[in-house]
């Protein structure tokens, strides 16, 4: 859920105020950028949030079909299963008087057995069915609320390169409380992580600036 | 790298599509919707490959901060440590006496130990350090080479309408083609991803369509 949030975020800020401020180098007009920046909206949110949706189902699709897998492998090849549960422990350092007693264990436990091969040989781990819907709506969701800062100024202000200051500045300030937020939850380096996040804003939309500006 | 070839791809043929499909519903002259969709290009390119270099580095980072955190455990709380190997075991329905050996063991081993908390408790593989720069490169390079095709009739043909006809024919079948493939190598069910990639590429450039209309 965070991870979603903060890629819908991050793209959303970044990707439409890149766009806005490429524009200005280009066309006059305020009204033609928020149209742009709008259909950029629409496009973005939606290919990011069905994205979303169909990597959950996707992973979920993963996972079922790996478990099936499985499930039949240790009815038809239980030896082949043994050596490879032996394999992992093996791996750990341990030797075959210790091993005996765990594959022993699993014989009588297909249940266990298969959830620790998608664990611990596959590194799968089981996705929550309403995953799909709620990392759509939250990824998309946040693109769209990220999106509609930088082309907000825009829409109230007619002449485009008089609205692109307030752009920069309000964009960079979300960018910076947003990598802040980010960083706080997920590197514990706050203040590194605002930094980055603009810096990426502020690459995207001078890469962005100058390619537009030279072709018109 | 597949899986960021598949992100950077299609993000790359859906977003710029749409946008200039969407910007044909507004404007007649080609030339702007170039400049927006080279425009939206640089900055999609960059935002999502500089959002790939830094995950990985968050990644590798994560990674390093939990392993130094576990040795520091192991030599600190040892007893804590213990409970939870012997809580990961006893999950699978192991006993005391089968668990017992496998503590010795790790207590013997302390590298072998921390491997096992990383992987087993924490669910974290170790990430390679190239990973960074060639998730970006990857990234910015799919999106750049997708985001040429719904681009590249614009360049050919003044007329936004003259040229989005052949923009929306090439686009679907590099789509399907793309979904296709990605079906091909990562769920074994082709058809069915190449159409979901044409539909969330239709639907974003149907959603930007409608949108840039309104707005103009």
């Amino acid at each position: 859920m965070v991870r979603d949030l903060v890629i819908g975020m991050s793209d959303g800020l970044t990707v439409p105020f890149a766009l806005a401020a490429g524009l200005t180098g280009a066309v006059a007009a305020s009204k033609l950028i928020v149209t742009a920046g709008m259909a950029e909206i629409a496009a973005g949110s939606i290919a990011m949030g069905l994205g979303g949706y169909l990597a959950a189902r996707g992973d979920a699709e993963h996972y079922a079909a790996e478990k099936k897998r499985e499930q039949e492998e240790i009815v038809e090849k239980p030896h082949a299963e043994r050596a490879e549960v032996a394999a992992v422990f093996r791996h750990y350092g341990l030797d075959e008087a210790q091993i005996e007693p765990i594959l022993e264990n699993f014989e009588k436990n297909e249940h266990a057995w298969v959830d620790f091969m998608m664990r611990f040989e596959l590194g799968l781990e089981k996705p929550d069915p309403a995953r799909g819907t709620i990392s759509a709506l939250t990824i998309g969701g946040a693109y769209v609320a990220g999106g509609l800062v930088p082309l907000a100024p825009y829409l109230f202000v007619a002449d485009a390169r008089a609205a692109l200051p307030w752009s920069v500045v309000s964009t960079l300030l979300a960018l910076l409380a947003f990598g802040y937020a980010k960083g706080r939850v997920s590197s514990g380096r706050p203040v590194r992580s605002a930094l980055h996040t603009a810096l990426i804003g502020g690459l995207a939309a001078a890469a962005a600036f100058g390619i537009a500006r030279l072709i018109s």
